[in-house]
């Protein structure tokens, strides 16, 4: 099953490219949300720098939560594993994390993401998309795996001259920018954004701090 | 004892199917579940990428804990321990997946285990059963050990042709596509589900949010 | 005093038997119950395969503990501290499982383990006895140290044949199948059960869900 | 899109210097706040002397808290998540503490960072900034990235004369001796202080005592 | 002053005696109670097995802390920090054990100890001395620090043959069996006992036990 | 800046005294008080010895603390932040235990620390300073960086004979045995002690004994 693509649309399952010293690869990236208390759990051999990128992508996440329909308190009530199989295969590297974003994306809100698209690219914490190696071997994969549409980065626009016609004859390669086009692509249909903006944080904070300065000013003149 | 089938039917107890430098042999693995505080705690010498895959079994059943008959609320107190004798032999590697997951649904569960059957294959965090290595040498080990049932993943059923004859005569070889069959074939009956849907708890959600919005409208009012 | 059998009876104290490069030795395990919080302590240089075995035979009395008639809520009450002086001798190995198994009944029940009793032998998260390593050097040891008893897992009685006239003359040996054999044998007298049966917990358990059950309605009417 | 200045002002988006044994290069660093309780992330395959520099940077923020806009209770109720691409690329050293600080102070303030500005300075719990290596290559790399105004410590301000004219020339080289100077100059505004001094604090603090030691005298008396 | 004895009685300072390469030395142990949470720090340098030795102690106390006029609930109020100096000498071994329960009572008990004593010996979980090395050489450090009265090890009393003369006339030696006789010999008083027997443990905990059936009980009703 | 005094008395900014392969220096340590949880948090590449020496520094002001005005409670409503800069160099070693406690001393009180002042020593749990390495260049080095006063171990007294005169005649050097002489000396003014003593605290706890003792009688009697 590993090389191909997906079968069905599924929630929380991502096709990612990973590329190694043999060449490029599908990487079945799984999420699940369970109920818990705002944990990540990463499984599958992960290194560092991997985990690192899932970190990354979960602060994203969390910190443009309103506008995918999940208000920020929730976080709390749920944990959240991602695996990467197969589980006895050392991975690592960021460039997952558009990849990884998608997948949280997918479980928080519960919507599926399209079978038959992959991408690559690393995410900053402001969702930007940029630059990933061997994007050659990755899109060569995704052509073998079945794939129809691969998302890159804009970055690496300038590596496609390169490519072998085949590759761009048999998929769609649609250059992205920010996380947020990847959503609208990857993603069955598009969140809905919740109310629950800055303002509002903001004037909920000021009312706890007015409240605290009552209290202040009880114990000074008291 | 070790490397010979269980005696009788047990909750927890599930034979496994381990490929070493030496050859084949059965892996007894044992479950408890006990009071405590949704903890996983694991024995027997185990390698990171074993104790993954105990962690990912873990995760899926509790994504799925509903259909056994466990309400999510559950897992926060009881505390599981698996442990893998003998405990001074290194274990490791991913591809006793479906039995650690059948091993956790049984003590969950309180269904007992069939006592002649053993299993191998690697398990996705969706619960889908992947390929392993060493399918010859752990089915003859099987063999040896008096198993008369082995369920083996569906994408290792092209290795089936290179078995020896006395293999296949001695052991009914059941290829699995999905942790689901090996519950059905591996438990003395089938866990029945609790009324637990994700409609039921994004309606508990839905009224907790409510409620907070009442209390945000609040702060916002003063 | 190492290496000589104990004076008299006392609560948490057990002798095993060690098997190290330079010969047996006898092994005196000391456990302590102390007002606490469910936590395991061990010291004396043990190894992590000692270590697991004391995790294991924890789990084990945990999942017993009504036979033994400690409620199981009690453990969270106190902590255990397990030692096994001297303690600059680096210790390891799943042998002293029967042994630990006994010292943790011995101060959660508060009876007393006989003093002219040693034991040897890895026990399972189902309290089985299995085979252990260097038994003719530990008998030795139990001979050269005035033990009178030494029990021996079941699946060690071949190793007996083996042995010097003088030891199995000057020993009585007990071969045991499970750790509810050793106990019977190295407690002064029998733990007595007290009622907290499954059935019980699933009762209350039960009663407890439909609390919640009927919390959740509560949710969806408003 | 490293190496060259940011597009727009941005919150918590600060352009630090790097040094590395190939050059110089700009450092993009990225924090986030988020709900949360008080912990501080990091990301970015960074170093410990780096990670340091980060607690260090936020607990000089912490230190002058009411003089941003930001009551310290609230310090408890948030996370923040500092994050340094690309991922895989390991980065170390204290000298962007500068950075650090700016890009706390931005994303607690929501005041956005001129997006043309970066700077280089390691800095004290007090806020002192101190000097740092590899201005020269630092700076090149600023003017080849874009970059107009750049922030140096008062104390590397000796390193100029060797610098070449078209540096010089090219960039507006600012030396600073203590990071009040660096938010005038690199927040598109000045933060507005709140009403928490020293003295609220203690008259909070005495009342607290007073209270504690009527439960004193309380307890003294009976 | 190291190397000396201390030059008045002191809460929670005892003189140990290690042993070195480079022959024997005095060790000052100096244990401090602090308002805390139940915690033990341990500073000096110290390796594994005389931290372990220390929690050994640690336990012994507490399992005996009635005996010496602590309720056991008290330990969670304190944290417990014990100091080797001088701070970057590696020490390591368990030999300090009778030394270490000597400070935890002092401290505990507020009970200064006599500042002309040494003693040296392991301690078992029940509070047994047992056998230490360099016996010569850290009695020869007792007598150079000006130290009158050494307490060692029964088991050790054999080596006292061996020592010269001047060794055995200028100080007094004192085998002891159990820690209990080393209190009564370092501190300048003995400690009074509090009423906390088991059967009072017992009693309430049958109480609260009876207080669970109820509730049990009441949850099988409905 | 480093290698100079500095420039105004502050509050929690304390010079100490390093000794390097390359001679004497100045460490210029810092320390921050936060509102917090009783956490100590330490920065600046600090070795074990060192940090183990911040702790000692910290319980020894804890177990003073009444003395300098600071209720025992307060502690848990504080973090402290140790830095010494500069941030890339390693620094270890036990000998600036003096500067720690004045450091911290000062700002638990809000006191400053003399700017023209500088010392090295190791501290006992009790306070006492003992003796250091490397006198001769660290003196040195207070003198090139413009110190008028050095506080010393007197134990290191006799370590005074051998400095050039030049060193003598530029520092005013003073041997100090214990901690609250180099209080008396370094700070601005003495810190006014607090009615929090020993007989208050036993007063409270046999009051809040006695309710257990109630609660006891009371599980007792029913
Ligand atoms: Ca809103
Ligand atoms: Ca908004
Ligand atoms: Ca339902
Ligand atoms: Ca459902
Ligand atoms: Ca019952
Ligand atoms: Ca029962
Ligand atoms: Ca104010
Ligand atoms: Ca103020
Ligand atoms: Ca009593
Ligand atoms: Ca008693
Ligand atoms: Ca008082
Ligand atoms: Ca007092």
């Amino acid at each position: 099953r590993y090389g191909l693509a997906e079968d069905e649309h599924q929630v929380g399952v991502v096709t990612g490219l990973a590329y190694t010293s043999v060449g490029g690869d599908l990487l079945h990236i799984e999420a699940l949300r369970l109920p818990g208390k705002g944990r990540m759990k990463t499984t599958g051999t992960l290194g560092d720098v991997m985990k690192e990128s899932i970190d990354a992508a979960s602060s994203y996440v969390r910190s443009v939560s309103p506008q995918i329909g999940v208000k920020p308190p929730r976080f709390e009530k749920w944990d959240i594993h991602v695996h990467v199989p197969d589980g006895a295969t050392p991975k690592d590297g960021p460039s997952a994390g558009l990849a990884m974003v998608t997948a949280i994306v997918s479980v928080l809100t519960g919507i599926p993401v399209r079978k038959d698209i992959a991408m690559t690219g690393e995410v900053t914490l402001r969702g930007n998309a940029s630059a990933i190696g061997g994007l050659k071997e990755k899109l060569l994969a995704a052509l073998r795996g079945g794939i129809k549409t691969v998302l890159i980065p804009k970055e690496n626009e300038k590596d496609l001259a390169e490519l072998p016609d085949n590759v761009k004859d048999g998929l769609e390669i649609i250059p992205v920018e920010h996380v947020s086009e990847v959503l609208k692509l990857a993603l069955i249909r598009e969140p809905e954004a919740v109310d629950w903006d800055e303002a509002e944080e903001e004037t909920a904070v000021e009312a706890m701090t007015r409240a605290e300065d009552s209290k202040d000013q009880g114990a000074v003149a008291h």
